[in-house]
């Protein structure tokens, strides 16, 4: 996950553009990295699952045209596609009422991103953090990487989305879709809402092994990062050897105490209390049986979920039957709007 | 057409990759810039008719994705397509040889183009001549014309194409596809074979106001660009007018008397002589009457081509139904190789 991870919790619900679907519509994507780790879980799967209550229309892909931006073996790539549905899928988004699809599978995706392509300008795309992070740790990135951002703006216009859960990181990116929308309406006339950032929560679920750094899959420290297909030892094993300090009382102070506060909010996040309730529960608990509270919590929310991707993988064609229903669906509304846009450049 | 025209004359026909078409296959592209002129016919299109006889699969595009790196006027430009298909079919492009069509009804070319894009470097495309030499016209140009030369590698891959006739200022843009090929199927084993140019003839068609420049559409002299739907009238004047020099016989050196060559080339292309033939049909004229000879010769040629073009135009359904036929059977050729490619990558 690249970039489309870090999503949040809702803060800001409204809309007002004319050409917006009833009640709105979201978008989201995240990169096919196979079985999501917790953070990703609780940082942002979480939310996609309740905006499902919240939107009439939702859509999840999974943007496997911009995994490709770094290097993939192939095999692999697919294996974590597949991985990657069968998590959604068993963490909760449920196919009757989110789109769940694949990016790559949905032609559209490419051909509004080309359109769009030629009305941003070169200056535009230099300054955005996607390239210019990632193309200084490999010196120069690929055209892909650097055209990133504008291939992120088609995904979400394809759909005249409206709300759009974004990470901090992302919101400069999210701009970019706005001015594209703006762009694109000045020239053609109104096709595009303007796509709304719902910002997310605070809640960041930290490496369990320096818990100054985010919980990454790419973590090298082995034990930094719980996957939801971890077995209960496992986590269990995990959080026990989870950094904390030499304070056995557990408060919540993520400033000066970011180990045990990262315990606090992963037992809050998961037992789905509130962070003064954990820390209440945890009351007269040195760490170390603190940690196995907070263990039970994690492997009582995540074993439904191993259980059911275990499930789900071992019906390849059931996954595949709902992914490609998915790209079915996603591709009917694309065409409509593609071919709008068509229409609109002269094309049709 | 920016960077499709100046195609020319067969000079190298050999094919040798193991994963090409039996005996070949072109591929060309032409921007819709509407009508041709006779720069565009005598230099390259003249070419692409011959080369119906010579390969078994021949492709031509018309390249309105690529046109769109320019600003466009909407209306206009879907005229200009359809006006480019009329013309093309008058100059003699049988759609039951070439398969005529459109770029952006064929939606595998911007999602090749996605992939290729990250196959691509960005220095790689800093060099080339389209991004150099446009760029700094408009001070900053766009993503996509930036792009540009790896939508137009997409173009030629995409059909497994073998043999490109290309200008002499395409044959940068021609490497990338080679490079392209070369790395593609060094990942990810032999999809593509390795383009080779049919370079361009030497027949260079020049403005007849000012002969040291090419025959432009875009010329700002009245007069200088014959469009190959200009009346005799209009023809017979702009030949007239023509730039010669003050020797009044007619001689065929491009060096020293380019606008009187200029005549000649004309001449012999259009009455299908060689250069020889029409210096010596000049013979015992002044260029006052050599036009004349060179006016009636434009007219023979291009009269059947002009009223062509006036009855195709003048039944846009059966018109659109050839291109539409085109773009569906360039859609299978390319859905077939796109999918190959996306179970080379690991998306299916």
């Amino acid at each position: 996950m690249i970039s489309y991870d870090n999503l949040g919790r809702v803060q800001s619900v409204n809309t007002s553009s004319p050409v917006s679907p009833p009640n709105g519509r979201v978008f989201s994507g995240i990169q096919p990295t196979g079985v999501p780790h917790l953070g990703n879980y609780l940082g942002a799967l979480e939310n996609w699952v309740a905006l499902q209550d919240q939107y009439p229309s939702v859509l999840y892909s999974i943007v496997d045209l911009h995994s490709i931006t770094q290097p993939q073996e192939p095999a692999r790539l697919r294996n974590n596609i597949l991985d990657m549905a069968a998590s959604l899928l068993a963490c909760g988004i449920d196919p009757e009422r989110a789109i769940l699809f694949q990016q790559s599978k949905v032609s559209a995706h490419a051909e509004l991103s080309w359109i769009l392509g030629c009305l941003t300008s070169m200056p535009r795309l230099r300054h955005l953090p996607q390239w210019k992070m990632k193309s200084k740790q490999k010196n120069e990135g690929s055209v892909g990487l650097f055209t990133y951002p504008v291939l992120q703006a088609a995904d979400i216009l394809l759909y005249k989305s409206t709300h759009i859960p974004v990470g901090e990181d992302q919101v400069q990116h999210l701009e970019l879709a706005q001015d594209l929308a703006r762009i694109f309406n000045n020239r053609y006339g109104d096709v595009f809402p303007e796509p709304r950032a719902l910002l997310s929560s605070t809640r960041k679920v930290k490496s369990l092994r320096d818990p100054s750094a985010k919980m990454s899959k790419s973590d090298p420290h082995a034990g930094a990062t719980i996957s939801i297909t971890d077995s209960p030892d496992d986590i269990a094993f995990k959080i026990r050897r989870a950094v904390t300090d030499f304070t056995s009382e557990v408060t919540f102070d993520p400033e000066t105490r970011p180990g045990v506060s990262n315990l606090v909010t992963i037992h809050s996040a998961t037992a789905r209390i509130s962070l003064e309730e954990a820390v209440s529960q945890a009351r007269g608990l040195d760490t170390g049986a603190y940690k196995q509270l907070v263990a039970e919590a994690v492997i009582q929310r995540l074993t439904p979920i191993r259980e059911e991707i275990q499930r789900l993988k071992s019906d390849a064609a059931h996954l595949e039957s709902v992914l490609s229903r998915g790209n079915s669906r996603a591709q009917e509304l694309a065409a409509s709007v593609l071919s709008e846009v068509q229409r609109c450049v002269g094309f049709s």
